[in-house]
């Protein structure tokens, strides 16, 4: 499918600025496991998704991690171009959870674009409202949830995202999604294989009662 | 000091949009106390701060509390109305910490300003971006720091705002802030005021050695 079916605002513009815009626009393939965007590092620019998985998550100083939010196919996202947004003082790391095909807009390109153009700029402000929303919901799961329910929520999620009651996931990469210790992460699974709701084994979790997993989560 | 003095895309807007903005936005005086702003149970209009003190909060399903952020004269609030834009799905409370006067513009009023021009939409596109930083940054302290860090860093926040180092405040309400429970909060101050930190007394709270205070922030 050709790049304009991705740009939500692409017939808000005029001839012109849809010709720059395909013109400016680069596009990347990336295999699963390439970090994209790294913090304040780069200012890549904007991203378009066009097949694949992104994960967003920012960092701690000890380097642990934490998912902010997932980009699927025709999402974009804002803070690999935050040096374009004097406003946005904060890091975040993206990296490919699948091989992805993606295009950037320099950031350069879509400034000038968002301050022409109303409907550039108000697709923009809703992009960052569904962001601001996302971080929210993740804050108040930190702060209200106990960690049995954040848990519970995440691995009902990823079988959702892959279709599947089996996930290849290591306890280290839920401890990475969720921004706590291994540790912790094995002692609640052992804890869910003593209740019947998953059943472990190397490198896999396999989800074996999803009506009390969703129950623990809406608890 | 007049209404337009306030507006800081008040030079982008033309005549008849001026005079638009001033016949819609309303002149309020609330008490200190006083909700300004109820979650989803109201859609008030954006919030500019002539002058005085808000705070915005997060509440548990239990009717606990988180800061967000505060609000200063010139300051202005989009959660007020968050009906005006389908990508907010959270709730916020708006309340005053001192007696303050506002103007509140009417959501549809400024929705309509935001679509037709590009400054008064990259202007909400910048409000936007702050407020994601702040959220952005709770979450980074609530995540990576420890409890006694965010209290000192509260403590010393707090002293700076007052322009004292007595602040009068009770051990619920600093639990209010910091979204955790008043025997925490008391087990803490008990800890700093034996490390010679603060000097605790009914009611209020003294810092004795901030310099401590700020090394314990920074650790």
């Amino acid at each position: 499918m050709e790049f304009s079916k991705y740009i939500p605002f692409w017939d808000e513009l005029t001839q012109e600025q849809q010709r720059g815009l395909t013109d400016a626009a680069v596009s990347r393939e990336v295999a699963a496991g390439t970090i994209v965007h790294n913090g304040s590092a780069d200012c890549l620019g904007l991203i378009v998704v066009q097949e694949g998985q992104l994960r967003a998550y920012a960092l701690s100083p000890e380097g642990r991690e934490v998912t902010l939010y997932r980009l699927f196919e025709r999402d974009m996202c804002l803070f690999s171009s935050a040096c374009m947004m004097r406003n946005i003082q904060f890091e975040v790391t993206i990296s490919a959870e699948k091989d992805t095909r993606l295009w950037v807009i320099p950031p350069e390109f879509y400034k000038g674009l968002m301050e022409k153009s109303a409907a550039v700029a108000n697709y923009t402000n809703e992009l960052l409202a569904s962001r601001l929303s996302e971080v929210m919901w993740l804050l108040e799961q930190v702060m209200w949830q106990s960690f049995d329910q954040r848990l519970a929520s995440f691995l009902l999620e990823e079988s959702g995202l892959e279709g599947t009651s089996h996930l290849h996931l290591t306890h280290e990469k839920i401890a990475g999604h969720l921004g706590t210790a291994r540790e912790v992460v094995t002692r609640m699974l052992r804890y869910f294989q003593s209740e019947g709701m998953v059943q472990l084994s190397r490198g896999t979790v396999e989800l074996k009662d999803e009506k009390k997993l969703a129950l623990l989560r809406d608890r």
